[in-house]
């Protein structure tokens, strides 16, 4: 890419920008967006300009910004997030209505969690959680799963950014996140009890790609009353079971006998099986991409 | 934005590389990407390996290419979208839990429509609804919603562009489409019986934001059978005016004796109760942003 003068390539002015927007701020003027970036207002002037002209950015009636939809069409095109999103929903669902708290599905990003999709109710207890939102590993159940089914040993890093606690019961120290890590290996799942919010309980289990992989985590967020938790971890673990399932037939080749209906679709769509069915059709007698 | 030597901005390439990724090819090769964006083998793989450094696009271990989840993320910040579909998901849930077909979150981009959410169930009819994906407006009882309640006359836009009609029933002239929407500003809602499969029929609903302007379409698709669709739409319009209270709610200002709780983060999250509440308060003492 064409570099500016300053060394700081267009694309990474985009990202500066479009990083602005953030839940606690989803419109900003431009020259909110020019301060929060560290971009002056001219250059920010012409990339916010460009990026309305492709959709990433909205202009609003009263002149602000907003993320555009179009930003939003592209992400949806992901099969790490949207495609698992879409094969995991229906057992979200069954779970959501058993449960009826907060149930989740989160994936790993660096050292945090990242929410790809949240059900609650309206009676649910107390959660953080935002769809597309980020919470440090060390404070959640499902961050707890990645730490316990990653290779790499991502404790260092994480003590050497803080484990910021926030309750009395949050890890406090390499001991704690450790013992909390070989608990969740032995058990094969993990649970945070009050550690964002006191009134609180995540539990968690692994989501396996190939070759046992953890691609996501499953939990659910419920009362932390001190309640045994077997009866949902039987629950969780059906349901992270069948996902896995699905996940590994949505890979298969057209044409094995236990790849899901669709064709290349099964990765990033779930819809009923009718409409699998034409989907696999549509792609007869197309050339197959990648 | 710096331009290239033939005038096309890094913008417009990062654009066209992102968008050379599909439903149908959600992983493509280097040679792929530069083939489908038209941009020189060395030019892609030099933006191609700077949005891997922002995480925007993933290489994978057979060294293909898909989007990354970072730029789902980014795309998770719009109110339009993923705001939009927050604040619907509990409706769309309820006609979900009574039809037991698809229930869907539409909004309008361009002349086409934007799936925004779509519920299944295994058993459903047949549906080439994804979310993320685009359909015509003259195939679709949402694009019928959005043509009779938006001001422009985008009719013809349209007839330029091509009906394109796929089934017997398809709207064919500008007479048919132009009934069509007639019948939907006379009756609030649209049917399509069978304009994409003949066995599927869609039934729509506007959602209306500030000002009654029309800010998404809620649909449900339904065997094509004849049968009364009165009932469905009495369901779709008390879902609909749900969603427009809770819409508009999100909008008014902290300590408004109306508003939904939860601050700014209101337009974009839709948890319980209690979370809401949490996230009014972390906003306590911070400036608002925009």
């Amino acid at each position: 890419m064409a570099r500016q003068s300053n060394g700081v390539s267009a694309i990474s002015r985009v990202v500066q920008i479009l990083d602005t927007f953030s839940f606690e701020a989803p419109f900003l003027s431009l020259s909110e967006i020019s301060e929060r970036a560290g971009i002056p207002m001219s250059s920010a002037h012409r990339i916010v300009s460009e990026l309305v002209e492709h959709g990433l950015l909205e202009r609003m009636p009263d002149r602000s910004y907003r993320v555009g939809n179009r930003l939003w069409e592209m992400g949806s095109r992901t099969p790490g997030a949207l495609g698992l999103r879409e094969i995991a929903l229906p057992y979200l669902h069954a779970i959501q209505s058993r449960v009826r708290q907060h149930t989740q599905l989160l994936v790993r990003s660096g050292l945090d969690i990242l929410v790809i999709e949240r059900l609650s109710s309206r009676d649910a207890v107390v959660n953080a959680s935002i769809v597309g939102g980020r919470t440090p590993m060390q404070l959640s159940s499902s961050g707890i799963v990645f730490l316990a089914t990653t290779e790499d040993d991502l404790v260092p890093a994480l003590l050497e950014r803080g484990l910021a606690p926030l309750t009395p019961t949050s890890l406090r120290t390499e001991a704690e996140l450790r013992a909390a890590v070989e608990r969740c290996r032995r058990d094969g799942y993990a649970v945070s009890s009050g550690w964002i919010f006191e009134e609180s309980r995540g539990v968690a289990v692994p989501v396996r790609g190939s070759q046992e992989v953890t691609v996501g985590a499953l939990s659910v967020v419920i009362p932390n009353d001190g309640s045994p938790v077997d009866d949902l971890v039987r629950l969780l673990r059906v349901a992270a079971d069948g996902i896995s399932d699905a996940l590994l037939r949505s890979y298969l080749p057209p044409g094995h006998p236990h790849a899901r209906p669709g064709g290349v679709y099964r990765q990033l769509v779930s819809s009923s099986q009718a409409s699998m069915e034409y989907f696999e059709h549509l792609l007869e007698g197309h050339s197959s991409g990648a």
